[in-house]
């Protein structure tokens, strides 16, 4: 059987492990993106790696999300980014350059690489034929610090595509219908591989739109194949040279497979407040629309704003509406101004906002509560608008910018009738203004090293010392079960502006449930630490990793649990914390908080797998107890976590 | 002698009072500007006055200010205030409509007509021949309510200008050099009329720029003529019609005079952090620049975009700097992208933001703490950008681009020099994209009368009764001397979002200087109240009143001070507080925190005008007192405040 292109993908960058779907495996990253929200952190890592310079073919370092600039924490953050990619090596593209995925498609993805990127809509760019990878922060350090990223061998899913989208259809309508028929998990543990004469109308811009919300069917990536389209659009940004083409072998197989008639999509919309949500627009017609807001990395293209300039053009939006256009990048908005499709939509009566995420991710754009509000964004989870008792809608620009003009949510293959409005044919220009002045060059390997421009509220992270042999300590806090990472480290805004400082964030840590908790433990820093007991499903929740570091840096040691959620438990040997779990779960009845527990020879014990003897030094009583660690990452335990494991193994360099 | 165009329009609309410099007089309304951060206020002040519907020739709500929505309630007050619009018979000025100056100025604006606005820079319309002048919200909407407002008479300043002005030298550096000569006082209690050879070369959009920025002088309001470039101005506007020349009469005289012969002038520069630290811009020249922010209503025009743009046309913005385009309203945006502006501004790498004030209020685009950031705005009091220790210099467009191009602070005169830019000779449409889809006009009068849509955030004013014959009540709080507004009631971020719900934000009151405060204020509310005793100077600073309306709603019945600073006094009498002063500065240190005062016979006493004697009952001394009320601040105190004064003199309207 021939070979699928994730396959193809897959095996031109194994660097460890076998290729069956669940088997952990090693993949060679060539290319890495960080934005501005996540890659602060990844910058301190890399310092704190002492990382000389990146070892990729390129590492982008975008500023896309925090543009709102309320006070002077986003300027410095940026100030800092500038000074890290002058540091390490790296691109900096400018705040206003654009939204990190399509911008770097346009100006650096290349058929046949792997991209490895500290955000969930990383895998964007497998529109190129790339092997694409949203990962935590840490992990995009490693690769930018030229170590191979593991992941479980995935499942590949092969959609084949039939047909041609009908008038007032398009790409966004393909992958809510993915969503529609198999929900947010439908995609966890696999790779989603289309294929098919389906293919041959949908432009790479179209493909971006579906590989990008890939991520909201839990998908692991999205690959499409490297053809005629992918050519078409690198000639377009001037880059024809890096096309090489990847297709399937004729007779490659899929793990799953599933098939889409594209002609027989009709215009689709999620409701709130979950991208699994998806019904048909006739269905929900005639609902009040109070905004309407276009752009994002989930319709980032040229066509996607076009079209709704077309749409609305010579026309006004509904009084009742406030209609919100975020550019996706400085030369998309370039290229629609001279189209004069910025024209029409601002005639109309758009806000046109500047270049980046936006509304996309809450930044500004919060609509009133319980008002609709229809989005041509990637997810509209409860909340993430900004507004706590949001109502947010996911649809194409047509069916968007059919709404700005009614007020009501309307099948745009109504506007003919209605308004007297034909489907617009939008015209396209060859060539793209191909601006890069935003971005800026990592500076020659010969440059003496730039310094860190570290504003007030950017601290370096803490040194964490390896594992000691043995761990005599106390239970500072005992917490129940399901304990989320939102109440190990909380987000919100009252805690999220310090991101870059580990030293200041950890004042928040655990104190949704316990407001002591910080102080007792710092207290504990310094003299053997502390440790952490918990029932089921610890930690589980959002990704973030400053839930493993900000516990980390007050002492804690140890985190003996029932159970563990995945991440969260990856996170805390990332991070150089020791997770247990109880062999008998009655076990964790028997601890109180306060106890004092000690384990001896336990580098040792580690290393060579056995069950682990934890002593109850206050009620004389032992407890058995094993870790789940693959050897890598017993070894980044013993090292102090992965930066010290990274460090110690990479020849150090001169300062 | 003959008159000058301020008395002209002073005697046109004079209500009461004589026209002696410091006299108090009235004068009659014709037009009210109200914005959204102080507009929600106003509506609520008109729900509690009962009003039927506004009394004027037109009165226009703007949305400008809150535009970034980073959560519901923003977004909530749009609502509120469109409400408001149909139910008082308003103008509506959507999101992303404009800033309220220039746009009230293209669209409403007539010679000859009174603008009472709740915007500090609502003189900007002086530009036009009108006398616009900046109020408190209360004021304002006694002003929608038919109501005269009261002012002392100002003296009147006549600035004569002659010459041109030289290439690279423009309207904001007229108004720097005023600042230089006359400083941030120069103009307090004075009108500011310019007259002169040297208008004729003056737009009227340059003239806002002057007018505008005469708040920062401290003018009561700057008046230019009527004239040629006015009617130029209306039939650009396609409201020629209404022109009407006002012009002084030759014999004119003024009670104060200056002249700046233009072609003198140079490129100047207001240094951090007061508009009055003026020098030139070669002075200051060679100072690294991070930030560029070109926009606001002090540099509101369509030329001032397009010089910046033709400035940079072509180029690149230095690789520090960001460079951030706030444009004034959608319809000069369209003119701007028409005549190819906005594809140089973006091409050149412009953040360019929706339209609306933005950065000139801190509404974003906060820069780094201590990097140099140069504005074409009115104001850089510190912190005023969002940022703390913030470094904020005011100047021209071309002051700004060639520091966005050189990443430099440098003299726009070195430009051909420098970089072979010749002095851009700007050629304006004549006729603007007048597009007013975006106003909302008032309902016709007939229409059934709206409801007021309230978000969850939105609360109506409380009702205050009438003032007592007696006042018996505790000292609640003792105070020391200049104690500012900011100290009675905190603005920022943690209070400012509660602008419109009176009862939260009295949760806030005094909190600075007593947290116990709100809760054992409102303990007395219904118990005669309290009482609070301060010593000099009270209630200095912002002139925000909230910091009267906030203690009243808690029971404040009655201020004892050593003196007042004038706004505040004024506010308090405006919301039905009593405020005395002491006849012998040393009772102040007589009474201390908790004493029950005694004061009896009040009403006939302050009518009376008559020394007012309070007993301090816990001490079983007498103190004498003084008040400053005119009759009607009298009979507004009476009543309990100036929205039952009105309500009460105004005709009850039917529900």
């Amino acid at each position: 059987m021939g070979q699928n292109v994730a396959h193809k993908l897959i095996a031109a960058h194994l660097a460890g492990g076998e290729m069956t779907p669940g088997a952990e495996i090693a993949l060679r990253i060539d290319q890495t993106l960080t934005q501005d929200a996540t890659g602060t952190l990844v910058m301190l890592e890399l310092e704190a790696l002492g990382l000389d310079r990146a070892r990729t073919e390129v590492s982008v370092q975008y500023v896309d999300h925090n543009l709102l600039q309320t006070d002077s924490r986003n300027a410095e953050d940026h100030e800092f980014l500038r000074s890290a990619c002058q540091r390490f090596g790296l691109w900096y593209s400018k705040p206003g350059n654009g939204v990190s995925h399509p911008t770097h498609m346009q100006r650096f993805g290349r058929p046949g690489a792997t991209l490895a990127g500290s955000d969930s809509h990383t895998p964007a760019a497998g529109s190129l034929g790339m092997l694409a990878i949203g990962l935590g922060g840490i992990e995009v350090a490693m690769a930018i610090a030229g170590e191979p990223i593991h992941l479980r061998m995935p499942q590949i899913w092969g959609i084949r595509l039939t047909g041609v989208l009908p008038a007032w259809v398009s790409a966004k309508d393909v992958i809510l219908e993915m969503l529609r028929r198999h929900g947010v998990k439908g995609g966890v543990n696999r790779i989603i591989e289309y294929h098919g004469p389906g293919l041959a109308a949908l432009s790479a811009m179209d493909r971006h739109v579906i590989a990008n919300m890939g991520a909201e069917l839990g998908a692991t990536s999205t690959v499409f194949p490297a053809d005629e389209q992918v050519r078409a659009f690198l000639r377009s940004e001037q880059r024809e040279d890096d096309f090489r083409e990847i297709v399937a072998d004729p007779d490659a197989g899929y793990d799953v497979t599933d098939e889409i008639d594209l002609s027989m999509l009709e215009p689709l919309i999620a409701l709130p407040s979950s991208p699994g949500n998806v019904v048909t627009v006739r269905e929900v017609a005639g609902r009040d629309v109070e905004q309407v807001v276009i752009g994002s990395s989930a319709n980032p293209g040229l066509r996607d704003f076009a079209v709704a300039a077309a749409i609305v053009a010579g026309r006004q939006t509904h009084p009742r509406v406030s209609f919100d256009v975020n550019p996706t990048s400085r030369q998309i908005l370039q290229d629609l101004t001279k189209m004069g499709s910025t024209f029409a939509l601002i005639a109309a009566g758009a806000r046109l906002h500047q270049s980046g995420c936006m509304g996309c991710i809450g930044m500004g754009q919060a609509p009133a509560n319980g008002r609709n509000s229809l989005r041509t964004v990637p997810r509209n989870f409860p909340g993430r608008s900004g507004t706590r008792e949001d109502s947010v809608y996911l649809c194409s620009p047509e069916t968007a910018a059919a709404a700005a003009l009614t007020g009501l949510i309307t099948d745009p293959r109504e506007l003919p009738d209605l308004l007297g409005i034909a489907y617009p044919k939008v015209e396209l220009p060859e060539r793209s203004s191909v601006n890069t002045a935003m971005l800026e060059p990592p500076p020659p390997e010969t440059t003496r090293r730039a310094d860190l421009v570290k504003g007030g509220n950017i601290a370096s992270l803490p040194d964490f010392p390896p594992l000691p042999d043995r761990i005599q300590a106390p239970v500072a806090l005992k917490v129940g079960h399901d304990v989320s990472t939102d109440e190990i480290l909380p987000a919100g805004a009252r805690v999220l502006p310090y991101r870059s400082n580990i030293p200041k964030l950890a004042e928040f840590a655990f104190t949704q449930i316990d407001e002591s908790y910080p102080g007792r433990a710092l207290a504990t820093r310094d003299s053997g630490g502390h440790i952490v007991v918990a029932g089921t499903n610890y930690g589980q929740g959002s990704s973030r990793e400053h839930a493993a570091i900000a516990p980390r840096y007050l002492g804690l040691r140890l985190v003996l649990a029932v159970s563990f959620a995945r991440i969260h438990w990856q996170n805390l040997a990332n991070f150089g914390v020791l997770a247990l779990e109880f062999s008998d779960p009655a076990d964790y009845q028997r601890i109180a908080q306060d106890d004092i527990l000690d384990v001896d020879d336990l580098r040792q014990a580690i290393a060579s797998d056995t069950a682990i003897t934890i002593h109850n030094m206050t009620r004389d009583e032992d407890y058995l107890t094993r870790h789940g660690l693959s050897d890598r990452q017993v070894a980044m335990v013993l090292a102090g976590g992965m930066i010290p494991w990274l460090r110690r193994r990479t020849p150090t360099p001169t300062a």
